[in-house]
């Protein structure tokens, strides 16, 4: 991990006496954890071994459409953890691609530790891309850097980590797999025994949606009894400083049609008469939603849990970018009343994903359009869920006079009603959060922070959506996001890439987890 | 013209009275005027030629850009009105096609007659067309209504009127200056003498938005001192009843665009503290209008003059057709409180041709977009003009928060203002509107109901915008629109066709007019 990160900012003095009496470290206090440097020893001592090993686990492709070499990626994943002497489990449900389970008991262990991680990949544009996506290269900086090629042999190297691996996958999603072979290595090179049973559950269908997760977990009740699940996917923060996340936002998504006349109109000799569909929608949606983010749709907070005294305090001590951000995205004011945007996140949302009707500049004419469109997701916290959400925004719809239908309406639909909605959904899944206060939650921090000798970020619920309520199904515990790569990663883009500094950081983390959770003094 | 036309409506009692007191035709009281027979007679006996010569001039490809072709229908038609004694000269101004202008003078006539029609076309797409639009043919029906083609040896033919000839321009907007010449011939057969000077005035680049006819009139001021204008262009009434439009609705145009980040962002890591702009575009386009059509800009009204009694009355007197129209076209409400189509065109109106923001359905991606756009058109009634209007919309911006830019804003512009709204006018034209109850208007219509014998529809303004205001220079001197071609002419579009009914009453009505309007005793 980068050792120059600035000292967070100072907490308020509540959030002081909170973090006192959450036992957790204060600033200045995190001391180094037992075993760091011997598994740093191991990790520079074998870094051609482990970045060969990953070149060949990148140069199997893994489109997530494509079913025979998903499955040769599952082969070469249970090889890996079988040669570490775990033992090993390919799980299918009908019709879905293996899971990978790789199973590790310690004698006497009372805690059991999961972890997931996927390893398929997004499909590419491989015009896009410099390199082919499944042939990885190694650069000596990024490529915005001007990275020129190396070979393999050039590591153990000077400065390696900024050195970074080009190919599918390398920062989304197989860098974690790599990582937790890696940091079991480097355990067992050093005689650091592991602290807790080890569950490492590795998906090969989550850029398809995970269609089939939720069958394969509930047809694996040990997998769901897990004491803790981390969940490692994503980017660290932009600040490159690790974080968790202990919970993550629902998603429901909604494509809503509105109608005008069955055909274009001249708008001279029919407006003012026949209802411009355009000027519905835009009602409708000022009327959902108001300009600092905020939703109008009757009912809709009553749901929404409050944050905790901790989760504020959490939030509180994030890096605060936000003024830089604005800059960079060209914006002249901020929703949500001058609050942060990690507050701000923390709130169900409306966006607007697009909105369509009739033409618009060289292609606009004067006339009344049919029909207006337009796509909304809603991002939902705990305790919302989407059949909720969804019967609040029909329930609107309804007391604005409109009748809802599923599919495009006939002539006699359209005349029985003033106001016709068509309204499709998407299915989505609800938000998830885990109490930070919870003892294991409070290990895993301290178990971090002292391997990072610096706090981790730790943020209550992440704005991104990521169907961790599928894994949280036993209040108590813990369900966590813990993401390794780099956030300058390109993921799901071309030139996807993986920094090495996150891999090496990545080792360390989970070799900390693997040996001292479970173990950790309360 | 339609001998199956039903009688109006009854008027309501107050519009009987000012019937009486205006001194026009009320209802069984319209007498046939002297001429018509002969006018009639004389048509039927020649229809073979007139329709020959209408062939030719058809069979002149009349694109609108296409300069060569359009010069060829000017010297053809300047040919026609030549062979027929009146003085002709093309007029251009720089850069433009030529018009033609056509002038007859009667000894001691106190009156001029000016009269409009234009001789470009529409561009054609000919794989659309079922034949060669500068072919014209004859066929003894509508092609909806399986016509056939017939030979012009075929006239004159039993039940003609219901015959078409299929063209570009056959009805738009060749069919007056067809039906003004045949009406001089069928005249100067019967020996019924003009009772007003006469210019036709036939423009050559309607299609194109008329670029140079502004120029052109002020550069003749002959033609703007006429007494009396008659614009001819476009269908009469869906009813087949002929009328007359006492004034037209302005217009202007506005593309509208409203700015949220500089890149799509992902609306779970950003959104509620980005600016969604297709939130901020329908915000901002509910406040504009409400949903009974209202404009609810500040001072949007203020300019807009009342209609007066007799234009009321004009009003009430029209075919009631909303019911059935808002059934065709599947509408489930109408706006405006339920008042008339017809009455609410006399308001002005904002239209939204357009909106666009981000994706919809498939290709929607939980995205914050980066911009809103909308396309709007405002109609304008008297006394309203586009600066006026122009300088309310940005005035209502300005309240709103926005900054007005007419470039797309750089990053220091977007960063310096809360709102940013890049504003594009099209420049647009007033609306013009003719008292009704001027003496050579009662005239017109007291000419039109006895050639008629039947009330000619009197509507205070199109709802359709034409640039009359170019013609109406001085008040007290009527501008009127005044078409002859059938509604259902399939005008700008492929297989343009002109019903010879809609022909041969043309013919007898330019003959009424010719013969009667400034003779008519007062």
């Amino acid at each position: 991990m980068r050792r120059d990160n600035g000292r967070i900012q100072k907490p308020a003095v509540f959030a002081i006496v909170l973090t006192l009496l959450a036992g957790a470290a204060a600033e200045g206090g995190i001391q180094r954890g037992a075993g760091v440097e011997e598994v740093r020893s191991y990790r520079a001592a074998h870094e051609r071994a482990i970045i060969g090993e990953y070149l060949e686990m990148l140069s199997l492709p893994n489109g997530t459409a494509d079913g025979p070499d998903i499955r040769r990626n599952a082969e070469f994943i249970a090889a890996m953890f079988r040669r570490r002497g775990l033992t090993v489990r390919l799980i299918e449900a009908e019709g879905s691609p293996p899971a990978v389970l790789a199973e590790q008991s310690v004698p006497g262990a009372k805690t059991t530790i999961a972890l997931y991680a996927h390893y398929d990949g997004q499909p590419v544009n491989r015009e896009n891309w410099t390199h082919d996506p499944w042939q990885p290269i190694l650069l000596n900086a990024s490529m915005d850097n001007r990275g020129q090629p190396v070979p393999l042999e050039a590591l153990p190297g000077a400065g390696d980590g900024e050195w970074r691996i080009y190919a599918r996958s390398a920062s989304d999603d197989k860098a974690p797999i790599m990582a937790m072979a890696a940091a079991l290595d480097a355990l067992r090179s050093a005689g650091i025994p592991a602290a807790a049973n080890l569950k490492l559950f590795f998906e090969g269908e989550e850029e398809a949606g995970s269609p089939h997760l939720g069958r394969i977990l509930a047809a694996e009740p040990g997998l769901l009894r897990a004491d803790l699940w981390l969940l490692c996917d994503g980017p660290v923060h932009s600040t490159r400083r690790p974080q968790v996340f202990f919970g993550a936002r629902g998603v429901t998504g909604l494509e809503l049609t509105v109608y005008g006349p069955l055909r274009p109109l001249h708008s001279g000799h029919y407006g003012n008469w026949a209802p411009n569909p355009a000027l519905i929608l835009a009602q409708l949606l000022a009327g959902m939603r108001d300009l600092e983010g905020a939703i109008t749709i009757e009912g809709y907070g009553a749901k929404v849990r409050d944050l905790t005294v901790e989760e504020r305090r959490a939030l509180d001590a994030l890096p605060q970018a936000d003024e830089a951000l604005r800059r960079e995205l060209g914006l002249g004011r901020t929703e949500g009343g001058g609050k942060s945007l990690a507050e701000l996140i923390m709130r169900p949302s409306l966006n607007i994903r697009g909105i369509r009707s009739g033409e618009v500049e060289d292609k606009a004419q004067n006339a009344i359009p049919t029909e207006a469109r337009a796509s909304i997701d809603f991002r939902l916290v705990p305790d919302q869920c989407p059949a909720e959400v969804q019967a609040l925004v029909e329930a609107h719809l309804r007391s604005r006079g409109f009748r809802i239908v599923r599919e495009t309406p006939d002539l006699e639909t359209r005349l029985a009603s003033p106001f016709v909605a068509k309204v499709r959904w998407e299915e989505g899944y609800p938000a998830a959060r885990t109490d930070m206060s919870l003892p294991l939650c409070r290990d895993l921090v301290r178990v971090l922070d002292e391997a990072l000798e610096a706090p981790v970020i730790r943020i209550p619920l992440s704005g991104g959506s990521v169907p961790m309520y599928l894994f949280q199904t036993t209040p108590g515990r813990p369900v966590v996001l813990f993401p390794i790569a780099n956030h300058d990663n390109n993921q799901h883009g071309a030139d996807e890439n993986l920094r090495l500094q996150n891999l090496w950081d990545g080792i360390e983390m989970f070799a900390a987890l693997f040996s001292r959770l479970g173990a950790v003094r309360r």
